[in-house]
């Protein structure tokens, strides 16, 4: 059992509740590489914004080998420093050429490096993210396109109400799903800027030639040039974690309806099987596996969002003491948390098997009571609205306490067959008829979430 | 002292941490009048679209008159039902003439009626939080123009670094307020939609007229209509309570500041006086009282935010049993502290006294330690940039040794005087020189907000 | 419709989330007469330690009568001030008699009034949330005894597992609750002291009287002395809160389990009747009311009590700009919503309906799959564990797919009947014989609840 | 760079935010071996109480080796299964002795052992964590002893107010410290207990043996047996949780005054030197490192606390769907931060150097406004308290505009004069005397934390 040593594994991966690309795109390692490519960048910046001598720039470029740096020994002083920067600089210069070591992070501060390469990570991250839950909204689609027209009943604190179909809420999943995608890609334009701004925000190093310098970095990296920089002002980092509490929170309710219709008396969906034993003492079980996973990872999302949402909240004036650096931890664990519990939701649709015979029975097993609403609609012409709800309440509790069907029930009630034929009675109790005006609904998300979508482009 | 007896009041609006115009707009009698105006225009609707008799809207509309209504008695029912609107209706109804009783309500649910009244109080409440953000980045923008050129210390971890502008400070406040304004005009278009569905969504009592009753209520209310009804997805919600969250934690970061400049060593701010006595026993005390009570209320509204948050996830089916109750009280709240936070921080800005001379006096006690890094950088063109860091590392540590001037023991230095005259070093370490590169920056982002923004206009 | 036109409501006690008594006891109302009765207290303690003049103790009772005071004037004041003590005493004073007004509130600072008139709320609060879990542990208590012996599915991750008993899991939730009761009590004894340190918590205006003025207050009070001042150090409120939290966690389990289990198609449970119209539209429903506002408190409750720990956490120095400030809101809030859940907690297990009948159906609907595990166990002495269990997911997967009863499937077996008697083989599947061992532990826990328990007690 | 590679690490340990002596005790790797020593000692304690075949027990202790274990392959299929148990039972009976393979893991459900192996965990966790408490609570004893009549200016919401001494606040900060331990050891008497009760709680499968059996493996493992299983009652790990909470709340207000009382305006303490540079680019900057970082640990671990709070409100009847497996994340992560808060807290503590002569100065350049509250107490007497207070009021306001100190405004006042001799003025306005109380308090308080304390014994 060969493990890890020096470093810190919660099993958030090894329970499958994080995402791995993600994980490997936003963890402690990548942020090394990503800080070494700002400096790079910074060099290159500043060399063609003519702040420092020709030749330095290729030289930072040059010096700026992830490959060359024991992370080990950076950790270790990290820890010990206010920053990760100062031994990460310190080591790139001890293995520099002069020119190189001369100017490396030159007017710059840790903060600019930290916040610009979380920056790069949070934009890939945030690609995997939409990826993922794009995958997941396509399955939705799918199931809702498939199910169009499967009834089912339609459930309020836990009790049968009245019918509806497995395609309005697979629609509806994919409605959540599209709707957060559209905010995540217009936070994204908003949140994936530059930060540079030297120690406290002033630029100062710089001189006049501060407004070329961060436009070339903001063009070496591809990111957006900010109004001023946001050292202290996390805000963006606010929205962001707003935005991915809201996805976790779709994934928890689309999971716990997962959850709740696998359940071994309502068995209406099952997850697909090929996934392993579910138990090995109960080999009957058929668990909702990845269901459970999403709801998991979502509440850990979640609770990982309001922490840095709340950290946002303290900045103090040009850099914060605690709060900032707890976000070096928070927002990398926010994005694997969420995308995982993404990943998990869409591999629970992909695979689901929906039953729609058990949606049926399920209805008939409860006498028919769902067809309550209909048949006092169909019987308020005659009977005015008020005696029609009266009349069905009373044959509804008839219906309960002696366990027989609704319809058998009103079928036999002198009151109901002066109105209604029975053809027609047995015609406002089908489920189908009752359901009538869902499927175009269905039909109009389908067609708005296949219309191309602009997505907000960043320089 | 006549009391409250059947109203609970926590002490928000009597301590000052809520915003009483938002209170008297979200609130729970706020509630029942906006879902009185939601049964009438359903009526309307209703009529309209020909699913109920002529004349039956007009007689709900008559029916729905919120002064007859006893809202102890229907408290009272209300926390023995599942939701407020049974008693509700039935109230109404009891006093309705026949043909309003016949069809008030028909074919809807409770959670139309709660959602769509709960749009109705956002719609108002959000446009109050504009007007109090705008006023507090109105007198950001002030602060920001007065103070272009104030020069004070920049502060990390709570040490003075070099110095920067109160100008720039501010602006970055200001900054910060207006990008939450525009993340709450983006988000306005998506929530401000009805809700209306019927018992779980599928509208099914409307037959064929579904949409065009529910399209007749969007217009009478003058709230958008969503793509599918949104009872159990409650991503809406989760991005509003995300949005607030951020809007708070600005507020938090300012009134921070405002705390930590107005510290008795500091004294760089105080809240204008006119505020009535700080305290009986230290009458010298200029206590920051808006901005404290401006943290007190982020940090309750960022606590229910996240609750918010929480509940959208818990949404079961096609409605929750529990989640979407606690959304009755957790929104409602979270706009009161949000809004009264922002109202207390615009209370603190605006009267704001600064003391620019005292920040003056402040970089000074520090031995003009903040010009460190000023320079460094002018000694680096001769020393190059590491001899440059390092010989002043040890003026500097020289300068606290013997609590002597910066600049006085690098006028003394030879190695220094061999690179630089006397003016030329004092022009170096000038504060003023080191922050010409920050009133581009503040007159930049005024001019930004200045600039008019296109509003999304709500149908 | 007669409005609270100063209050704030925002629906807590209307939706009959909020426990009434104690909002009637933590409310800001009764806090100011708290505050008033602590400043009484304060004069008779000073008098008694001889710091004030004979007669001036009496003379400030007098004075602090809360019937004379205008709350509404008070709360205007007291949002402009840093607390709302600073109006109160200059309002007790201005009717005061000379004596009084001289030497009322005497080298007491606000937070010495706030504070001791909290602990004093939260005598009563906790002594009302104490009798609202006794009582919902007795209905647990009373559900466990009367159903030690009811045969019901075991459910995991919402799939039947094995059988167990309806008495089992009601003891569970008395267990919890009991546990509760438990920490609460430990906590009371480090939570209810009184607070007194003046200004900065040095008791310096006392001079050598400081202790017996303290003492002499907490006697005055009933309330323990701390070792010292506590003004900003509130870890006794931070272990409040998470106790608080622990509860709503408790309350949130077992309203969850009452939702699940009342759910249509398991309709193992259900609230008691006579609690009025479920839904109009849906007369068949029976929703279980109590448990929903249970679960909707209970999260409530939570968000609140993360507030409060959170708050707890930033206190600065000798009095804290905010935080504390949070609490005036949080704390009262935190209360309510927790009695509340627990309140509707017990209104859900007092009621409750159970159907032994319907618990039996459910397990015989799975094809007694359940018995899985039984039937591999009795099989394994033969058999081996390994082919035993391999054997049971064979007959398992067999009765699952034809639709037919594993206690059929096994019985037509020829392996299986070479090892068990058909009597053997039915005797091994029935549930009663399952859950042989589980009544002991019934008992067990039941006798363990009835033993009388010390209750700490607070001097 | 040699990175992890199918690791995550969100750079908790790497920034110095986590304890790596608590992680290496509850991370994945550990908790494999955890639930091996778990599952080796159910083996021993079914062969002892005679539930399986002699020699089974011994079997089972030889397959259980965790060193042949592929923890990258378990972690693989662990991400597929319900449950890491199931993978890691079947990788374990692959390479056992028939008798080992046939009898491992009896009875016993997934969760047994996943809860098991966690309270192990937890009792390592929480005896690091007591010691780290105990560490930083003896350098506050140390620093309240050294400093007992060490006078600084007490502040209130930031503003100086009266003078206190540094052995006071060192003392508050013991204080809760101590209580804290209190906490943690009372709940590790509750909370340390075995989980064992098969698929649902029942013990089925261990008939009339499952008392001994559980007996046997609480006894194997030292551990306490519960009332009942309480694999779905999660109230103990909610206590722990809040526990936990409060831990990280202390040390933030701990360390808030840390930074706060290091600001340069007021430097009165700074973290000891040699830890290394502290910005390269401003040489005379002493950030607060560990402070910042306990700041930011205690933020981390509060949010996961929250998290897990939250987290056992959500177990659904016998098993979670989602909640418990948030926990396998959560619960290790809110130990890794809160511990790591605790321990940069000592190292913070450990080293501080505390500046005297600052603290004096700091309250003289307040003008000795401070002795306010001083004067008007020894003026009252004479004039009465009510004019005292009003005549200090005038002097302190004339002081503050004059920028003259208190002491030298009065003796210039013939009002005061005529009351005082200047040398009772002297001594009334002397810091020293206005503490003169502070140091029994002090006493007191070293001389309880000296007293040893029993602490409650796990069987």
């Amino acid at each position: 059992m060969p493990a890890t040593d020096h470093e810190w594994s919660d099993g958030l991966l090894e329970a499958g509740l994080g995402d791995a690309e993600v994980a490997a795109v936003v963890g402690w390692t990548a942020r090394v590489r990503r800080m070494v490519e700002v400096e790079a960048a910074l060099g290159r910046a500043l060399a063609g914004a003519g702040v420092i001598p020709d030749g330095a720039g290729d030289a930072i470029t040059r010096a700026c080998d992830p490959e060359r740096l024991d992370l080990d020994v950076l950790a270790r002083r990290a820890a010990r420093s206010a920053t990760p920067v100062i031994p990460l600089v310190a080591a790139l210069a001890e293995q520099a050429e002069p020119l190189a070591a001369a100017w490396l992070h030159h007017g710059a501060t840790s903060q600019d490096v930290v916040d610009t390469a979380t920056v790069l990570q949070l934009r890939e991250a945030l690609a995997l993210l939409d990826r993922r839950l794009a995958d997941a909204a396509d399955h939705a689609a799918e199931l809702a396109r498939r199910h169009r027209d499967t009834v089912m009943a339609g459930r309020t604190l836990g009790q049968q109400a009245v019918p509806t179909t497995f395609g309005l809420l697979a629609a509806r999943w994919l409605g959540a799903l599209a709707r957060r995608r559209e905010q995540l890609a217009v936070l994204r334009t908003r949140v994936l800027v530059v930060q540079l701004g030297g120690s406290v925000g002033t630029r100062a190093v710089w001189a006049d030639r501060a407004d070329a310098v961060v436009e070339a970095l903001a063009g070496e990296l591809q990111l957006a040039v900010p109004d001023l920089p946001w050292h202290a002002e996390r805000d963006r980092i606010a929205e962001l974690a707003g935005a991915l509490s809201a996805v976790a929170a779709v994934v928890g309710t689309v999971a716990t309806d997962l959850v709740l219709l696998a359940q071994s008396e309502l068995g209406e969906v099952a997850e697909g099987a090929g996934e392993g034993p579910g138990s090995s003492a109960m080999p009957h079980k058929r668990n909702p596996v990845h269901a459970t996973a999403a709801r998991a990872a979502a509440r850990l999302a979640q609770g990982e969002c309001s922490l840095l949402l709340q950290a946002t909240a303290g900045h103090e004036l040009e850099r914060a003491a605690g709060a900032w650096q707890a976000e070096w931890v928070a927002l990398p664990s926010a994005l694997v948390r969420t995308t995982g519990a993404v990943t998990r939701l869409g591999a629970a649709l992909q695979g689901l098997e929906v039953d729609p015979a058990r949606m049926r029975a399920n209805l008939a097993a409860n006498l028919g009571l769902t067809g309550s609403e209909a048949l006092a609609t169909v019987l308020s012409p005659a009977l005015g609205r008020v005696d029609a709800q009266a009349l069905v309440g009373e044959l509804a509790a008839r219906a309960a306490t002696q366990r027989r069907a609704l319809a058998e029930v009103a079928a036999q009630d002198e009151r109901v067959r002066a109105v209604l034929a029975l053809d027609e009675l047995t015609a406002a109790l089908d489920p189908t008829a009752v359901v009538a005006q869902v499927a175009p609904l269905v039909d109009r998300a389908l067609a708005a979430y296949a219309r191309p979508r602009p997505t907000p482009e960043v320089p």
